[in-house]
């Protein structure tokens, strides 16, 4: 087990390496990253546009970190915004000048979202084919942008999101529903704007990056289609279940009386471009560069990691633990890193998230070894209903915790993760980040 | 998603390497690659004895692959074997020429494995000094030598394993009470051999190759005592609910009435060589040579996998996404690589193994996906209670189901695992391969 100056040391290595990540997808560098202005020229990516040729520039958005993601845009374009609409969280807004700012419920979405939205696609609407629309897209702009399809009201909606949850049904099974029962997700937002040339700069956070995942694919293409609705419906047994108003609306869909989302190949998306602009693969490059610097050389196992957070730990612990024996996958000294977005089934009534989970469940496998230490964290910097952002664990946390009395595995039953590193005073407290892509873990073996 | 012919090309791939892993734990294998001899030199290891300075030499062992193990011993040191006894599961006996083959009951233990197991003890028991002992463990050799402590029944010592079992006990834990129950275990047999030279030459088939996890470390120092045993029952609050024998003789122990188990620094280990001759890493070696030479360099991710077996899969086929996305953690092509021993929370009814099941969530994640295919098998060739070692999963997996309305979601929930891949014809059925280092997975990830 190590002693404490090491378990100092090396959580003072993974905060910095996390802080390195963070900074690297702050909104403000994400936009700067790829949109920039030389007089009249605007680029986007690899794009380029005239800014002569552009009749009315508009800044619309949704998500947490949308507002700003617009005030960044706001100091490259600052003259040339004629108007914007971004909704963001509660106490997510910050001032801008050219944009209204609308705060809204998440993530369960409220009248205020509807009303933004509904304000956001009046906007929209009125550009035309000579106008370039901006639109910036962060985590929780799904839920921070309700449009309800004509009939139905938000509350049927966020039913049948609830029962297709509660059936286990996957992400991209419940936004197969989302879009077809909206007004802007799965594309309808570029339906609604009237060939208006759109640039979507979207900060992801979802595994893999899927532009049309991505809060519902506001401004992608949609492969699904009405009909999918019915078998998802039937794959669980939800036909009977949902409301009378989204089954109606959804077989009006279905028999051709209500139109679909734009599909790929749609002529509509050869003047869109959507862009990922930061994403946990940036954030991953940013904490390989200062592992290096601190003398950890990084090896990124994956950006995908899915699964229940304290069996992901086992899993990353049984590399550590490889490294440490044979060398494989990689010498010691290591960082390893990997991200992603796990899940906790609840079954006790503690206090935690997923990252603190995670490393309660690393801290029982790595239990009496040295050398090794894994800080799982959110990097918006909240996990779960918490002030913290995630936890440390290493060879030293049962022992710890068990010199008060205190059980690991009873933490751990009880989803108690946040009560039990709060007392060891592990818990990776960061305050909110502003940004969010996904969680990040990182875990340092030394040689 | 991959053509046929490319899932059938990446299947045969996947199991020569497998082959080539098992291969290489074969029980004769192990043993040549250990033991060897040059007239009236013994060579164990690194270490070398003159069979001139030995009065008798005596086979003894427990295991489902010790027969084998026995079989081989006695192709190199025939003339010199005074007497032997092997325990050995039903069915995997062999004939041998000097030493008596007893089957027994694995994994629940019976009253042939009782009495064997006093056979071996009475063997051992008449040893001495001047004499060498091969003792010759592998898996399985836990439950094929029962031997009660005075006054305790086998029905009372399995009921207590299967408390502390249900409780969620580690295999620590249990062991600890197994060694504290027992006449052989926790080094005991080193006890009972009054001071004869002890080779313990070792299959392992446990997580990390720990020499007192190994059947219980019937030849190996045991660092836990009594006492602990208390605690580890009030830790599950089971120390009312034991039967009254284990209680009374674990209080008898706790207050030196009855002999603690030989601990580490002992002086009898002396003369105790412990060694590991066959495990999972050099399984994971020579897959990794036969990857290579198919054209896939490998990556061992870990030779130390535990965890839910679904739950393993998705972090598993996340870095090999991840190896297609951005080339990290190796580029490709590339045959990922790992072992251990996973979990299976069983709540349906169906058939199936921890590997089928590991293979069955790998379907899910990996499904549309192309250039990917994981195999996940047991090296004994048996998966649960079916006739197959583990299958085949790639991103055609689902949709293949899905053709003959089969749900990949709904066999795992069932634990169905064996009838899903059955009708796929993505079984892999090896027969028993009569060696054991746990699991397998092998994930080929085309270039």
């Amino acid at each position: 087990m190590q002693t404490r100056p090491r378990h100092h040391y090396l959580k003072g290595i993974a905060s910095a390496v996390f802080q390195a990540a963070v900074r690297a997808v702050a909104p403000e560098t994400c936009i700067r990253r790829h949109l920039s202005r030389s007089k009249n020229r605007l680029k986007a990516g690899d794009t380029e546009y005239s800014l002569d040729q552009i009749d009315h520039l508009y800044v619309v958005g949704a998500g947490k970190a949308s507002a700003a993601m617009a005030r960044a845009v706001e100091a490259i374009l600052e003259d040339r915004i004629k108007n914007g609409v971004i909704l963001t969280k509660y106490g997510h807004g910050v001032p801008l000048k050219h944009c209204k700012v609308i705060e809204a419920g998440h993530p369960v979405p409220d009248e205020n979202g509807v009303r933004g939205t509904q304000s956001l696609l009046d906007l929209v609407s009125g550009a035309g084919p000579e106008d370039l629309i901006l639109c910036l897209i962060s985590g929780g702009g799904s839920a921070l942008s309700p449009a309800p399809a004509e009939g139905i009201s938000l509350a049927d909606k966020q039913k049948t999101t609830r029962l297709l949850l509660e059936c286990g049904a996957t992400i991209h099974e419940i936004n197969t529903l989302r879009k077809h029962l909206s007004r802007i997700k799965g594309g309808r937002l570029c339906t609604a704007a009237n060939g208006a040339r759109i640039i979507s700069l979207i900060l992801s956070d979802v595994v893999g990056d899927d532009l049309d995942i991505i809060a519902s694919g506001i401004t992608a293409p949609d492969p699904s289609r009405f009909k999918d609705c019915f078998d998802i419906l039937a794959r669980y047994s939800l036909t009977g279940k949902i409301p009378d108003s989204v089954r109606e609306h959804l077989t009006k869909g279905r028999d051709g009386k209500a139109a679909e989302t734009p599909k790929p190949g749609d002529s509509l998306f050869e003047r869109v471009q959507n862009r990922i602009v930061g994403s946990l693969s940036d954030a991953l490059a940013a904490a390989e560069a200062e592992a290096r610097r601190k003398g950890y050389p990084p090896l990124v196992l994956s950006s995908m990691i899915q699964g229940e957070a304290k069996e992901v730990a086992k899993v990353l612990c049984g590399i550590a633990r490889e490294v440490q024996r044979s060398g494989k996958p990689a010498s010691a000294p290591v960082c390893l890193l990997s991200g992603g977005e796990t899940t906790v089934t609840v079954r006790g009534d503690g206090l935690g998230g997923r990252n603190m989970e995670l490393a309660l469940s690393a801290g029982i496998s790595l239990a009496g070894a040295s050398g090794m230490l894994l800080l799982s964290a959110g990097t918006d910097g909240n996990d779960g209903p918490t002030d913290a952002a995630g936890a440390f664990a290493d060879g030293s946390t049962i022992s710890r915790a068990a010199a008060s009395n205190r059980s690991a595995p009873e933490y751990l039953t009880r989803n108690d993760s946040y009560h039990f590193f709060e007392q060891l005073e592990d818990l990776f407290i960061t305050g909110p980040t502003r940004t969010n892509v996904m969680d990040l873990q990182i875990l340092l073996v030394d040689g």
